[in-house]
């Protein structure tokens, strides 16, 4: 959970008053943020920002109060699938998030651009910097969850995540192709080294339909999610197809009009492993 | 062309022995890099490396020497793709390359690890100054072609790609998704800020035959890269579809066996466009 003392070796033995305790931001005294939820891949295009999005969608739609923080700086997404068009903006006490058409609060850097394809050609320690502002300096209020879109790769924005902000739990999406599964095993070995909890792997891109025959294609592989997270000695939450709806939808901006059974189950297994870990602090 | 005075602004005027000339180091002296290509997306997981790698397959083919600079450090993919098992070794004046199946010369990350999967948890500068040294203390010999696998985003790898080597031509890959190429385009606005010259673009993940059925099936949305290609004015290079095969060959390090007309004509519009760029030194 996001007190300040989550990621401190002596938490259990101190009174809570050591001196370490960074003081919190007129922004932080603003926000409760119950659970925090990181989802990480290591690899790109595995569809990261898709099961953070239906993941905050299935969670609202659950009853909880539900933000988004887009740590993709580079290459963000998220407002994009919301369709969002209001920019963020700057309150006395700090930035305010901008809500989609359900209710989740969303940051991202694309909500403060002048065009969405403006590029950030920024080098890691000003991007690190950004994100962990978004976590200090944005009014979050009251939240259920905080599910945090992390970029690709092993570099400054997981390192300064899993470093600074404290994340209850990691979800881990990978696709059946072993060459993803290798970059994305890197990602797991990292998040072990920061002694992470993973609430779980998810395979994206498993398999498609096809239209007309209906016959299920494995475009990517024969899927092996169920045993990657065996292998990871971590739990396997499920397997998720390739469906072109939900790339329609979220290239309209639309990703809260798509319905999915499958992404329901997930929301509740991660649901599930928050309530484990902190039973009193979940609603 | 890679010579030390390509990125200078005025290597038309000068004699050539101006004082910020970089001198050579031991590696560079024992290389003839004739052209460098970069491939580029801003986007992960639209086929970066696969695109690279069948380009070098392609020119191979076609009789050039061509190697690969696997820039993506925390995520690459392109020794598993070649099946490559040797690590790269260090001789008195430098890195040697590992050479693939068919004589591509790799340099990687990856073949310098322990296990293929362990994470590199670096912060950017320390990535950038490998990429460098992969350029300057690398001993590639005789090429005609050094392809670059970029990772995905805008940060410090691709600024210090732009920056520190002699770009000739970039490749950008992008797949039918409107929010993929709302990333590319942010790639691509970078690249033109840096001068970059644009060989062209490459619309992956088009389309999947259903094996069944012959379907052509748009999973990613309707393609959109010629018209995409030609909102950002730069030229089309062509259609790719998903294909399992190139899937399953790439898992199982024998990308080289895959044939496909579809990569031979994008490698022979590439090496057009190398050749019209520097019509003397390409063979």
């Amino acid at each position: 959970m996001s007190s300040p003392c989550s990621s401190c070796s002596t938490a259990s033995t101190c009174s809570g008053s050591c001196s370490s305790v960074p003081e919190l931001t007129e922004a932080q005294k603003l926000s409760n943020i119950k659970n925090v939820v990181a989802v990480m891949s290591g690899k790109g295009g595995v569809g990261k920002s898709s099961v953070t999005s239906m993941l905050a969608v299935s969670l609202m739609r659950q009853g909880y109060k539900v933000g988004i923080l887009d740590a993709d700086i580079t290459g963000p997404s998220i407002p994009k699938i919301f369709g969002l068009k209001d920019k963020a903006s700057a309150a006395e006490k700090g930035i305010m998030p901008v809500k989609s058409m359900s209710g989740i609060k969303i940051v991202s850097l694309n909500l403060m651009l002048e065009n969405e394809d403006d590029p950030v050609i920024w080098r890691g320690p000003v991007i690190s910097q950004l994100v962990k502002q978004f976590w200090t300096d944005v009014i979050w209020g009251e939240l259920d969850y905080l599910l945090i879109d992390l970029p690709p790769g092993t570099g400054d924005v997981p390192i300064s995540v899993l470093q600074s902000i404290p994340v209850d739990g990691l979800v881990i999406v990978t696709s059946p192709q072993q060459l993803a599964n290798m970059v994305v095993r890197k990602a797991i070995k990292m998040a072990t080294m920061y002694k992470a909890t993973f609430y779980g792997l998810v395979e994206n891109m498993a398999y498609i339909e096809c239209p007309d025959c209906n016959k299920r294609i494995e475009i990517f592989g024969k899927p092996a999610g169920e045993k990657e997270a065996a292998a990871n000695e971590i739990p396997y939450l499920g397997q998720l197809p390739i469906d072109p709806r939900l790339t329609a939808l979220s290239d309209a901006g639309q990703v809260e009009e798509y319905q999915s059974a499958l992404f329901d189950v997930i929301a509740q297994k991660v649901d599930a492993c928050s309530k484990e870990k902190s039973p009193k602090e979940t609603a």
